[in-house]
């Protein structure tokens, strides 16, 4: 088969052996495939990446030495089953895969090691047990934007957004987007997104941002203001005062009036909920001194190498900082069935196709943020 | 009256004027003052800490060229009330104050502000709404731990730590103390505690801590191994295949089965809760690089300066970082009436007494572990 395989930086077009399906696997024929941030991160800092996996406990991450088919963000049809497979899912079924592959034992990332290729090729080798049916004739670019779409599910889980909830979106990349169009088919009533790129921006309107803001000419955190955060120490420390002041008119003990607000949630701080989609040097310190108070902070921008923050101010301001990557099944599957049911605003997120031989520009262009968010490959063509 | 100065990074004996209490305010007789890590570190870091609590709202913490009287755990008796006192503090009273005052529409921190003298001194003057009796004829000693240790009740109650969970507390100083004695007294099953000194470490236990570990010779991530947490991504890849599998065994779809179990918390990761307790550059980083995936880390300690982490690897083990720095009156008034009810096991963190004079080298004194956790200052000495 044809397949795209990275080797020392270098993209290229290469025939490959048809893999084969082992126990509990299925052969699928790749339809669409996403060109993954991540995927761009693996090609310039593989081996920087791997460092960080092997201190993670998964030393098989790839490294710039091997040779490796990327690819993790899968839509295609079922086209052989292996042994050992509960046969639920027949050939000619158009699915997508949670990308994790279990082979001799061992658990692998699709796209993401050497031991288990990806998606950047005719072909590829799924797990049955993650693998699901795309519903209602869905789309294959919105099929194959459940993977991405299922990181900012789960980002927004972690967030612990609710309706009422301010969410600021810093970076309208892929990631940013997909965020976006999940707080809104959420109900989250107010999403501020922030990028230099008109054209991101743009985007960023169209998966459902109430505000956008250009940070070069303004900024998120002003388009928030008013909004009952707590911006500053004077005010938290006044309203501590003036609660126990007005508490102290009251006929019952404070305390137990407190205790009482305290369970409905009333003493709670206001937090805003911060995505940080960005992943640049820097740009977490930034986040700290410029958040309100107690605002908590969802980091889903991979930043590489060492970065530099003042933990003085996360203590001062009591923010929360919380990281994600991935996404349970559950979350996959919701994912797909949200697209299925129209309520993900993100078909403007993909700006391009490509075959398998334009790959390598693909990865060129996507450095471009005025041109493209998601670039997806169709084998096919 | 007797008063300790802080100018310049000196601690002089001085007399001042006794000050007035104004509005809505007492003058408290200052029987025990503790001395606090954050008077050591505004000590020599003053103008650095004010830089940053500039940058969080407060532009009027003391800075080195003013001329200050720190002390913020205040323990004394109500020897008179301002004008427009509600009364229900009668002098004589022996109370306890959250740190806060206000004057002329400001609100500062007591002992952290030249605008806000604090209680390294004969008197002080508090927020009567902020002031609460001490109940049960509760010691001095004991009272005056009820502003760190309100500290250590809110990071518990940050931290969201239930009884079955386990604590990994870094750092025996006054804070990881005061947490791990929180962490018992709340009735958190395991508290796993890290310190280099033998002393602290001796302590800990007294405290409550179920296991100690010197970090020199064992580690506490070992302490907790085998207790059902994730530790390495080929793990949690594999329990995810595991779990699949197992569903579709079911006779209902695995979605509906994963639904409830999420429901349930079944499907939760297990996650160590880790109090970083020692605010030195690099711990956090050692934390991030050590914990267990999806770990809870609050960060107690303040760590001054820059410091530097890896967030790819925050984001891959898909952490939890949660700053904390303050408490709620109604947090304060909790572990006030937790340490008059006997359930805060801290009597040993007390490990000396000095009077006005004797502050200047109680602060020498403090930077030896061996020796000293907590020094109270009692002015009547």
């Amino acid at each position: 088969m044809k397949a795209v395989t990275l080797t020392g930086g270098r993209l290229e077009l290469a025939d490959l052996p048809t893999p084969r399906p082992g126990p509990g696997q299925l052969l699928v024929e790749v339809r669409r495939c996403g060109i993954c941030g991540s995927d761009l991160h693996a090609r310039r800092h593989g081996d920087e990446l791997a460092d960080v996996l092997d201190v993670c406990g998964y030393p098989r991450y790839l490294r710039s030495g091997q040779r490796v088919v990327l690819g993790h963000e899968i839509y295609g049809q079922v086209v052989e089953r292996g042994p050992a497979t509960a046969g639920r899912l027949r050939p000619g079924t158009a699915v997508v895969a949670v990308p994790l592959v279990r082979r001799d034992g061992q658990v692998d990332g699709i796209g993401l090691s050497e031991h288990a290729p990806g998606g950047y090729a005719e072909h590829v080798v799924v797990q049955e047990s993650l693998t699901m049916p795309v519903p209602n004739g869905l789309a294959p670019d919105l099929a194959a934007l459940t993977e991405p779409l299922a990181v900012a599910w789960h980002a927004v889980n972690r967030g612990e957004v609710t309706r009422k909830d301010v969410a600021v979106v810093l970076g309208c990349g892929p990631v940013g987007l997909a965020v976006i169009a999940v707080l809104k088919a959420r109900g989250v009533a107010t999403v501020v997104a922030s990028d230099y790129s008109a054209a991101r921006r743009a985007l960023a309107q169209r998966c459902g941002a109430d505000v956008v803001v250009d940070p070069a000419t303004g900024s998120p955190w002003e388009a928030i203001g008013g909004r009952g955060f707590v911006t500053g120490m004077p005010a938290e420390y006044t309203a501590g005062i003036d609660a126990m002041e007005g508490l102290a008119r009251l006929p019952v003990p404070w305390w137990a009036a407190w205790r009482v607000l305290d369970k409905v949630g009333a003493t709670s701080p206001r937090r805003p909920v911060v995505f940080e989609c960005v992943g640049v040097p820097g740009m977490i310190d930034g986040v700290l001194a410029a958040a309100p108070l107690h605002a908590r902070i969802v980091v889903v921008g991979v930043c590489m190498g060492a970065d530099t923050f003042r933990p003085a101010l996360a203590v001062n301001k009591e923010l929360d900082v919380r990281f994600v990557v991935g996404y349970t099944p559950l979350e996959f599957r919701d994912t797909l069935h949200a697209l299925a049911a129209g309520r993900l605003a993100v078909a403007h997120i993909v700006t391009g196709h490509v075959g398998l031989a334009g790959v390598a520009d693909a990865f060129t262009a996507l450095s471009d943020p005025e041109v493209h968010a998601k670039i997806l490959i169709d084998p096919g063509r």
